[in-house]
């Protein structure tokens, strides 16, 4: 057998709750990396997450980590504004990149990354759109593409949040929220987003004063599919995703409560799970096992950088469509290029 | 004790599936009501409904029915646009009348029938909106009344048919279908409907040539509560009618199958109701009851004309934003009349 | 058409919580039959009782309301000592007997019974096991029958209670609790019971003082079919009665929650009964219903006397198990008669 | 920071399905360890079992491993008789041990291994009741330890299996299958099994010729909890292990179907899992991750091999169960020495 590989150098930008959650998911959970760099200009808290990655260091600057040390991969934990500083630089350098979603704030900037890209000789960039590795979300998808109960006609997405962070503005609802659904509808049917438009209902006066909230986000899909997505952030009662798609001949649903069923007191109950880490931390650990293991061969492993301009188009639309009311025609600048054809995965979907 | 009330004699207009179905109800699970008259043109039908009630004669019209037997009661179960035929003689002999729905086919005839009831002293016209007596309605509605979770947000509504008869056409989407989220929407949020709007996905290509299903059906109450009805009636795996109810600060559904669950070949599965008789048999053995009870007392006990009224204006609407993709606000011509106050029943809701 | 017939006229015999339930049921909801006479010594609860049926009549004992009134049929739903009393009389008259469970409180009466009924034309007592007639029990029995799954190998029974009324003893966690099983282990086995044994685990603390509780009771029927029934008749959060058949290619289940399900605080849960009249409401209604149609036309359409008589065999063996701790072989002194095969109903089962 | 440890280098004896998985885990999920040898007699397996691990090497005996190459622990995956001749030598070596249930296949052997093990520091064998890994059994445990409802009373096991390897034999029922209850029964009660007892129903035709079964298992526990397990292993449908606990004052269940649901041809179904892969995966992954990471800093983190002593008494006692059909005590030879209560994890139990 040929000799078992060092293990990845990955280095992790942004020490926040998201990237302190990868240092540890790499560090206990992942095999064949490791964290050497953990950078953010907190100190306080990269030195908590470094704490969580024995040999690792931290660093105040992406810039003044390369320097220090070597490094073949990075995560980008930070807020979007903040990915592309980080995502030039590291392809410049062919390193591996896991962004988280979104992978980028604007769709400009989301074409320079595109584009700068485009200079490699393959992908580098995977974005953190981690439902394509969940169980249910790849069971469905599995029923679509089989075809036994006939074509995909309708998704019905509830996405319920217990509550919302400080600074959290309505257009967040899409850019942060809604963006998992705008990835996750495409990649369930198959094809692209060709329109949105947004209902708002009566509002939860348990949102904070001035966020409207909740919102229904209507998407169509270029041969008619119809995804309504509820996007609910102060619901209070835990953390909830579920979508029910609608085929010709069927109905399929995934995400109920799926814990220890309790019969007490007059009720039989199930647990909620309280957060996205519960939810979704399968999916994030097959994620991450599948980005280091893509690396080690030289390729990605789940959406490109490809489907985080397409989101970024879609977000966009999106959040026009807010402010109008009106059904706002999502229009993508670019045909898919054949690079992303080339080195497009299994999880990928093209426009 | 007092002598126990002589049943009330009902007559069944229509002799369908519908009317035989309350023909059967009455003869066998009805307490203190018999069938003495089924009336239909075709004799071969009323016939066949005869043979399910003992001492039950049948009659072509239902004018050769009042001339030839006492009635105390009547069931109409015939198409739409022949039920003001019926219930204006019916008011004119001040006789108890439970009007399948929809209460008629245009608002102008529902019209015409509240002001003949009006010139009674009160309410004789129960509306057959049978989902206000199911178990899952009523303990989502006492959810709504109670306020634990808050104020009610919005309502995913599914109605799933297997297949159509002949001659369904898109128009019935609404009128035959959905009529009864139009009723259920308004006694949930305790408001009534202001506006109608439809969206139509991708057509399920196992509907008959020309009809464009499933359609998505949004309604808004007065104070923002979003109703979204997905009515799919071609989707082959049996009649499912679910609502999940979206609060402030929690979800409630109902309508989930709930007969024996068997593990066999790699599947746990449930059964799933093949129609709206075992879907809502209780429902409308319930609503029957309720009515004849009423009934010996002078009174009704279940939606009124008022209610049917009210769901035929909103009709009107739906089948106008059918055609036109636009958002269509309902206006009701009518304040309603303290008649309809004073005779008001507790599952009656107001506009 | 033949004339309608006229109501059957009915006795119940013992107005309290069972035979008050009878008679409102019987005045409320069931067709072709009325309520005449209530039986009680206690004048108070008669009186209650007869409020509910409208031209009834309180009666201090059986005798006295044969004297008086014109009776058709009678429901016994006093304590099992007393049953003989009464279904003796009613026999000598030809009368259409419903007794509650248990036909009566000892085998010999119970030979008794079946001895004089025999010296009728046709059966006329039916015996209340009224979970015949429930939905899922009906399913569970179709499954067995239809053999999809092969032999039905065992059965896994829950029967929990919230708590005891005054005076519950041990023995009657048998007689009064598990006799319902008794009855419905061999209409799904499809068999008779051949032996029973009793297994007490750690002591309910809750339960009162001196009662030992839960209990576990396993029968075996004919060919092996091992029954395993948890009697818990503390247990505080509800009334639940769950069955998991185990076949030789699958599983199947019935009795869990089935009410609106409601996401809040942590905890997706659905309702629980709180007693036997939620859980089991529509099969009484059937029972009965099925009981007065059989009655008009001279039979019966459940459980027989026969049946009564087995089960109270099995409950003795079972009372024995309980005290000696060993398995003790039932054995039944008679062979099923041609009388009850001939009379026999769909529902009924032979030994 | 301290520098990033070197990974731990694992040995596999076994190269069967259980330890290729275990060589696929660590390789491809477990961050920390690498496998460097795979030991089996059959260099075709174990040469397969070698390709899942880049850099590991197959060797024919583990002594020969243990010659050629640095070894830090070492998995044992192959049938109990054979785990005695490879955690003696360990122990002497002081490897980190996982070994696969049962500890071995005998009390007397399963004593040697205890003491052997006691002549060192502290525990170094860990045994794969992979069980106290799930999520399911760790909230139920989680519940038994809270107390909100009351004291554990008995619990109901199902452990089902679609079909037997060859040569699987009747005690294998006990030592193979109900070996994983005859763990996890103590770790709920919180106290160890006092009694068996073994029932036999009506045997399963589809079982190969010879073989009784299913059989259900009775266990007693020192203050009564009673444990009713049902082992069914050629039921076809697929693999379900469920659990419900009976409470003083609730129930709880475990196990039951978790995903994706379809509604399709007229039932509402969830997928069952095919194997104990499935099931148990995520439960395998953190078992062999706390192991890693226990062996990192000197120590187990799991089920000792006094947990295994006491599986292989009470295993015992149920194969004598089995042949006698009487109830059978439990008498552990030993008191739990000191050595296991210092090195206990959390997850360890106490006789």
């Amino acid at each position: 057998m040929s000799p078992s590989p060092a293990p990845l150098r990955v280095a992790v930008v942004g020490a926040g709750a998201m990237g302190s959650d990868h240092v540890s998911r790499i560090t206990r959970r992942i095999s064949g990396a490791e964290v050497t760099a953990v950078v953010d200009p907190d100190s306080a808290r990269a030195t908590a997450a470094t704490a969580l990655a024995p040999g690792s260091q931290t660093y105040s600057s992406f810039e003044e980590a390369l320097d220090a040390t070597p490094i073949d991969a990075v995560i980008i934990a930070t807020p979007g504004f903040l990915h592309e500083p980080v995502i030039l630089p590291a392809l410049e350098r062919g390193l591996a990149i896991l962004s988280e979603k979104p992978l980028s704030d604007t769709v400009e900037s989301s074409l320079r990354i595109i584009e700068a890209e485009q200079r490699l000789d393959r992908p580098h960039i995977q974005v953190g759109f981690m439902r394509r590795f969940d169980r249910g979300y790849l069971e469905l998808r599995e029923l679509v593409e089989k075809g036994e109960n006939g074509a995909l006609l309708a998704l019905h997405c509830a996405h319920r949040n217990p509550s919302t962070p400080p600074n959290y503005s309505e257009s967040a609802l899409i850019t942060d929220s809604v963006i998992h659904e705008i990835d996750i509808v495409p990649f369930l049917a198959g094809e692209p987003i060709v329109s949105v438009e947004v209902k708002k209902p009566r509002r939860n006066s348990l949102a904070p004063e001035g966020l409207v909230e909740p919102q229904f986000v209507l998407f169509e899909t270029l041969s008619g599919t119809l995804a309504i997505v509820e996007i609910s952030v102060n619901i209070q009662f835990g953390y909830q995703v579920t979508t029910e798609a609608v085929f010709e001949s069927g109905v399929a649903s995934i995400g109920r409560a799926e814990t220890i069923q309790v019969a007490s007191a007059g009720t039989l109950g199930q647990g909620v799970t309280p957060s996205y880490k519960e939810r979704f931390g399968a999916a994030y650990d097959t994620e991450i096992q599948r980005w280091v293991d893509a690396a080690a061969r030289g390729a990605i492993d789940g959406p490109s950088a490809w489907d985080g301009y397409l989101a970024s188009v879609v977000a966009d639309a999106g959040v026009l469509a807010q402010s109008t009311g009106e059904k706002v025609a999502v229009e993508y600048a670019l045909e898919k290029p054949a690079f992303y054809e080339a080195g497009a995965s299994l999880t990928s979907t093209g426009a």
